[in-house]
C-alpha cells in the first residue's frame, strides 16, 4: 500500500539566476515544479512512500521532470504521450518594490489532455492518502473531469482524500472556480484552505476558526486546515481546533511555501495521526522552503525537528 | 524608404551549455531565433536598413525578442498582443553521433494569430525587398493568409519580394507544404530553395542547373537561389548561371547556417545588385554563423570580406 | 520631433558576481552605463523617443555599447571613431562594513576627443528635451567645450534643456567643476541638483526650499529639483513648491539610482507636464532600480505605477 | 523479479569546466559516477528494471548519489552509515597533449566497510543478471569478501553472474588483483575482459578470439566479452564467436565509455537473449557516451537505434 | 627574521553557489581554507612577512592549495608528500531557518602523518610570532605531537608563541580536546580564548576578565584575548584589561571570521605593539570578513581603516 | 641568486566563454598574461627562481595581477604606483573561419611611466638570466629607456641577457621596432627570433639556419634561436646548430605559445646548460600550453617530460 500519491501538473520552471530579469537574463535556472509533485517530493524526503500521477509528452523534457521527481524519491507513474508538451513556467524575484512575477506557458501541455483510463487507478485505490489541489482541474475540461473521478474512486475506496484549494487568478476567475470546485468537495477527507482563496472563492468571510467550522458543516469535510499565510494555520477536526503560529522565516522564496505545508502536514500525518504534529512539521517545512532556490522543499526530517525543537541555527562543525 | 522588410516568428532559444542534454542541465542559455528575424539581424549588421514584422506577447519575454533583435539594429514593428505566446524552442548539440536536436514548443505563439491589419504594410509596401520563408505559413492558417496578402501587397507595390522555402518536417507534410506554397510563388521575385526541399515538396528530381531553370520557368521566378549545402550555391537569373562553392567551416553549429546565406545574399544584392558579390557574401556569411553561437550571425562586414579573400585567421594584435 | 536627446559617455561596466572581488573574482559580469545613457534608455523603457549622442571606437566593444542601448530603445547617434578606447569602470559591492567600490578606468576614451561637428546637432535642436549632466564636461577640454556649445543649440532652439550636476570626486576637484559648470546653467531650464553636490560644488549650504529658490535665482533656472537622498525630492517652479518622499525599497544596487530618478522625471514630464507627476515618476523608479542588477533601469511603465499605487508586491499567478 | 541488480560504489566527481586545470579551476563541475552504477543507470535508461546495492554515509552528500542515480531511473538499495564518507573523484581533461587525468580521493569511503549482512541480498537472489567489477574487490578486504559472497549467492540461486575485469592500477597492483580476481571466476557466467587487462593481469597474450577461448576454457565461463577499444568487441559463446567493430564517435569524453558498453550489452541481453544484438548496442552506446558529458550515458534506446541503423546525425526539426 | 609563522591545515572548500543544497548543486565553488592558513594570510595582506608550515600531497590540488595562499601573500613552506590527501569540506549556508553546515572530509589528509622533521623548524626559531590552534592537534596523533614540539621549540627560541584555542566537536571531544591541550599551554605566551571553548573544554565558567585571570593565572599566559562573538573581546596583559566591541557587520558568511579577527590582531600587534589597537584590527578585520566570500579575509589596511575610523561606507567614485 | 628575472608588463585578460563574441557575451573570464610575466611564471612552474619586475597602480586590479602571478610563483617586485592603469586586453577567438581576436586596451597603464629607479635593479645584476621582449620598449619612451638601461645593467653584471623579438604591429610599425631594438641587441646573449618578425623588423630574408647566422654575426649574439611556428625551432651556439620538430597539440589557444617556448627553454637552459634539452622543453611546453586555457602555461615538469617521452595521453586512474 502505497502512502502518498498525488496527482497534477509539474512544470518546468525557468528563472534568471541573481535577481536578473526575465526580459535580459543570458541564462534560466532549470528546475521542476507543480503544487501536487512538490508535495509528493517532501512527503517522499520525509520517509512516506509516495507516488505521483500525470501525462506527459514523451521527449527530452518530459523525462527531465520525471528524472526530477525520481531525484527527490518519488515515483513517477506516467502516461508518456506524442502529443502536448511540457508545461512551462517563468518565475522572477527581486528585491521590493519589485515582487514575484510568474510568467505561465502551460497552455496545451500534456496532461491537459489526461483521462481517467490513462492513469494507473488502483495506485489511488490503494494509497493511503490522495491529493490533489484545485490547480488541477482549472487546467482544462478534462483535467476537471479526470479530478472528479479520482477523487470519487479514492473516496469510495477508503483512501483519505486531501484537496488544497489553491485557487490561480491566471488560470481561471472566482466563479468558473466555484462551479468546478463546490462538487468535488463532497469527496473530500481533509482539506486545505487558504483563508485569502477561501473568502474569495467560497465567498466565506469570517475568522479562522468560524471559517473552518463554515468549511466543515458546509460540505462535510472531516479535517479543515485554513492557512493564514504570517498569522499560521488552524485545524478543525471532529468539532475540535488546532493552532499553529509560524516559524521565523525568510522573505524570499515564497513560492512553494504552501505545498511544503502541505508536504510536511501530510507525511506528519501519516505517520503519526497527530494533528498538532502534522501542523508543527508543515509550518516547519514551509520555514525552511523559504531559504531552498527552486520549487521543492529538498529538506530532511532531522531539518524539520531541528526548526520545530528551535534548535538555533548556527555552524555545525 | 527601408531596404529589406521581413515577416515571420521569432523564438526565445533555450540550449544547454557545453553540450549538456536537455533532460539534465542545470542551465539554459537563452537566445532569440527565427528565420526571417534572423535574416533581417544580418542585414543589418551587414549594413541594410531593415524592419521585421510580427506580433508578440506583452509580457517581458515579447520584450526581451524585440529588444534583443533592436541590439542587432533590426527595427521591430510589432502588433503587441495581449493574448498568445512566445514560442520556444529547445536546441541541444554534441559531438557524432549525437546530432542536433531541436524541440519546438511553438504552439499557440501570438504569431498563429496575426493579420494583415495588424501589422504595418505600409513598410511592406516602401520596401526594397520583402523576404519571408516557408516556415511562416506553415504555423497556422492565419500566418499562412497573412503571408499571401503580404506577399501580395509587396508584389503589387514594386517591392522584391524574396521567399527561402525552408520545409519544417515537424510543422507540416510535403503534401500540404505543396498545397500552401505554391499558389504563394506566383508573387515571388527571387526564390532561395535547398535542393533537398524543392525535391520533396515540388518533387523536382534534378541537377541543382536543372532544378533551377525548372523553379524558374514553371512558376515565372526571376531569380532563383539553389543551395546544396555542402556542395555550394547555384543563382539562375535571366537564363545565367552563377555559381558559388562553400567557404571552409566548422561543421558545428548548422542552426542558422540558412538564414546567413540568405541575409548575407540580401544585404549584399541591395547594395550591388550583383549576384556575384551576393552569393559569395551568402556563403562567406553561412561559413561564419558556424563559429557564433546563437541562431544570428553576429558579425561585421569586414569579417564576411576577410572570409572572401581568403585572409588566414590567424591573431590579429 | 524626437523627446528626449542626451549626451555623454557610455562605459563597459565590469563587475564580480555575486559579492566577489575584484581583485579575485574569475569572471566579470559586462553591461554599459553611463549616467546619460542610463537617462535616455529609461525614458525610452517609459514610452518617450529617445537619442542618445555619443563618440564610439569602431571596434567590438563599441558595437556593444551601441547594441545594448538599442536594446533599451535607445538611438544612438554616435560618431564612430578610429581611434580612443571604450570607457571602462570596474564596480565591487558587497555587504555592510564593505561599501561600493568603483575603479574607473575611462581616460582616453573616445568621447574624451569628441567635437561639436562629430555629433548630429540637428536632433539637439528639434529635441523637446535635451539632457547632459556635469561628468560629461569632467571629461575632457573637449567635452566641455562640446558640451557647453550642444547647450547652447539647444538652448537657442527652444529645446527644453535640463542638466544634473553629477559631481565625481574622481574626475575633477570642486573648485574645478564650479568653474566650468557654473557658465554652462545659463543655458538651462531644468537642473537636477543634488544636495550634497550643491553644497559642495556651488558652496550653496541650505535647506532644500533654500536651496532651490537659490539656484533659481542666481542662475535664472525655470525649474530646479533637489534630490536628498532618503529624504525624498523637492521641484521648485515658477515660486512654488512640489515635494516628494522616497518610496521604500532595497539599500543594495545604489549605482544608477540618481539616473533613473532622471530618467522617470523626464519621461512623466514630456508626456504629463505635471510636476507632482514627474516627481512620483522619478521617485518611484529611483526605488525599482535598486531591486535591478546594472546600470540602467529596465522597467516599465506598470511597474512605476505599481509603485506609485503602493500595490503590495505579492506573486502575481 | 528484478532484470539487472549491480554492486558497487558511486563517487562524487568533481571536474573543471571548459578545459580548466583541476590546480587553478574557480568552480567543479559535481556529477556521479561508478563503475557498477553507470552500468545500472544505462540499464535502467534502457527499459530494464535496475537495483544498485551499495553502502553510503547518511548525510547530503551520500543522498547526492542515491538521488542522482534515482533520477536515471535506478532504485538504489542503500546500506546508509553514520561513518565513513561519499568516495570522490577529480577528473580533469584537456586537448592533445594533455590528456585525462583522474585524482582519486576515494580512500576511507562509507563502502570499503560493507558486510553482506549490510545488503538486501534477496534482489540479488530474485535477479535476472547480478553484475559488479574488478574495481569493487580493489576497494578493501571488506568489499573483496562481500563481493565474493555476493557472487557465490547469485551463482547459486540461477543469476546470471555478469562480471567486468575492470583494472585500476591507482587501486591495486597487477598481483594482488590476479591473487582476489581468479578465485572469484569460478561463480561468473558473463564476463567482459578488456584486452589490456586480461593480459595484465591474468597473463594471457593472444589474439582476441584466442584470448576469449582461453578464459572461456580455464575459468568455465559460458560467455565471454573481449573489448578492444578502438577495435571493437568479440564475443564467445559455446564456441561461437560473434563480433563487432565500433561505431564512430568522438574521441573526447572517455570516461565511462566501457560502463556503457556493459550496460548497452546487459539491456539487450536481458531483453533479447541475442549476442548480436547484444554487442550492437554494447557498442552503440559506447559511442554515444562519448557525447555525453559526466560518467553515465544518459540516452535513449531510440538514439542507440539510430546509431546501429546509421541515421546520419542531421537536424531533426 | 619572518613576522608570523603559521602551522596547520589547508582545505579545499566546495560550496554551493547561490544559496543552493550540498544536495542537488550542479556546481562548487572551490576556495582554500585553514585556521592557520586563514590566519597567515590576513597577515600578510595587512603588511607582515607570513610562511606557511603544512603537509600536502604532490597533486594538483596540493599545489592549487599553496598557489592560492601565495596569491594571499604567503610563503607555503611544504613537505610534499607522495601519500595522503588534500582534505577536503563541503558548505552549505542559507537564510534562516536554515544554517550553516559543514560536511567535513578531512580524514587521511597528508597532514596528519605530519613529523616534526617534515617542516622547515629553523623558520619557527627565527620567527617574530608563531601561530596555530586547537584544530591542528586535533587531526591525529601526529599532528598532536609535532603541534608540541614547534610550541617548544619556538618558546625556547624566544618566538612570541600564539595559540587559538579553536574547539571543532566533529574533531574531537571536550575530554579529548582538554587533555591535549592544557599541556601545551605552557608554551603559550598570547591565547587566544573563545568564551564558549573556554567554558566547555578548560571548564572555566565566569565573565570574561574573570576567565581572562583564570587563564593566564592557571596557565602563566602573559596576554590573554576572549573573544565573545557578538559581545565583543576582551585582552588581559600584565593585570590590565583592554575591551573591545564589535563593528557593525553582516551575519552572512561566519566561517573565518575568528581567523580574520586573530590574522588582523596579530598583524598590528608585531607591527605597533599596543593591545588596544590590535585588538581593534582584530574586530575590523573580523566585520569586514563576513562581506567577503571564502575563508579568507581579501581585505586591505585601507580597508581596515576605514571601518576602524567609522568611514560611512557610500560610492567612491 | 635569483635564477630568472624578466621586466615587462602584465595585463588583465578578458575573454567571452565558450566562443561568445566581445560584442555580446554577457560574461568575461578573467586572467592574467604578458609575454615576460608568462615567461616568468612557466620557468617557476618548472622549478627556477623566478622574479618579474614592472609597475603596476595600487588598486584591486593591480593587486589581483600581483596575486596570479605569485599563485604561479612568481615573485613579483613591483613598484606599486598612485597613477596609471592596469592594461587590458580582449581576447576573443573561435572555429574557422572566425580566428583569434585581439582588442588591446593598454594605452596609459602604470608601466609606461617606469623608470629605471622605479625597479629593484640589484635583482638584475644578481640574476643568472634576465629577459624581456620586444613588446616592453614598444610601450612608451619611457620603458624603451627603462629597457635598454637593465638590458645594460644585466650585460656589465655577466648576467646572461634574453631577448624576444616579438613584434606587436598594433603598437608600433616596422620601422619604428627596427631603430628601437637594433642598438639594444648589442647587449643581448640569447636571442629568441621569430622567423616573420626577423624578416619583417630586421629585414633578413633567408632560411632559419642561415637567418640564425645572420644574427649571430651582425649583432655578435651568443645563442640565437629562430622559432618557426609549426616547422619547429632551431639554435645557433658557436657556430654550431640545433633542431627541433615541434610535438603534436591543438591548434586552439595559440595566444602565449611563443611565450611557453621561451620559458620552458629558458627553465631546462639554466638547470642544464644543455641547447637540446632547453629545445626539446621548449617545444613541449609550448604543444602542452595549446590545451590549457589563459596566457600561462599552467603545467607541471611530469608533464613536458610526458611529452618529450611521448608517452601516449591516455587516462590515468
Amino acid at each position: 500500500m502505497v502512502e502518498v500519491v498525488t496527482f497534477g501538473e509539474a512544470m518546468l520552471r525557468l528563472s534568471p539566476p541573481a535577481d536578473g530579469r526575465l526580459e535580459t537574463t543570458p541564462q534560466f535556472d532549470v528546475t521542476v515544479g507543480g503544487s501536487e509533485s512538490n508535495v509528493a517530493a517532501l512527503a517522499s524526503r520525509l520517509g512516506r512512500d509516495a507516488i505521483w500521477l500525470s501525462k506527459l509528452p514523451d521527449d527530452p523534457l518530459g523525462r527531465r521532470v520525471a528524472g526530477q521527481l525520481r531525484r527527490d524519491g518519488v515515483e513517477p507513474v506516467v502516461c508518456w504521450s506524442d502529443e502536448g508538451r511540457v508545461g512551462t513556467y517563468y518565475l522572477e524575484s527581486g528585491d521590493p518594490p519589485r515582487g514575484t512575477d510568474v510568467v505561465y506557458d502551460r497552455a496545451g501541455s500534456a496532461v491537459t489532455t489526461v483521462q481517467p483510463g490513462d492513469l494507473d487507478t488502483e495506485t489511488v485505490e490503494s494509497a493511503e492518502v490522495f491529493h490533489t489541489s484545485g490547480i488541477t482541474p482549472a487546467l482544462s475540461d478534462a483535467t476537471a473531469q479526470t479530478t472528479a473521478q479520482l477523487l470519487s474512486i479514492a473516496s469510495q475506496s477508503g483512501t483519505t482524500v486531501s484537496f488544497d484549494l489553491n485557487y490561480r487568478s491566471k488560470l481561471w476567475s472566482h466563479a468558473e472556480a466555484r462551479d468546478t470546485l463546490e462538487p468535488l468537495l463532497a469527496d473530500v477527507d481533509l482539506l486545505f484552505a487558504p483563508r485569502r482563496d477561501t473568502e474569495s472563492i467560497l465567498g466565506i468571510d469570517a475568522a479562522a476558526q468560524e471559517m473552518a467550522r463554515h468549511l466543515a458543516g458546509t460540505y462535510g469535510i472531516e479535517t479543515v486546515v485554513v492557512t493564514m499565510g504570517g498569522d499560521g494555520a488552524l485545524a478543525l477536526h471532529e468539532g475540535e481546533c488546532y493552532e499553529q503560529s509560524v516559524y521565523p522565516a525568510s522573505d524570499r522564496r515564497p513560492i512553494g511555501t504552501g505545498d511544503a505545508f502541505v508536504g510536511g502536514f501530510l507525511a506528519a500525518l501519516v505517520e503519526t495521526d497527530d494533528l498538532d504534529t502534522a501542523l508543527s512539521w508543515g509550518a516547519a517545512a514551509a520555514a525552511l522552503k523559504r531559504s531552498i532556490p527552486g520549487d521543492i522543499a529538498t529538506i530532511t526530517p532531522d531539518e524539520v525537528r531541528e526548526v520545530i525543537d528551535g534548535a538555533t541555527p548556527d555552524i555545525s562543525r
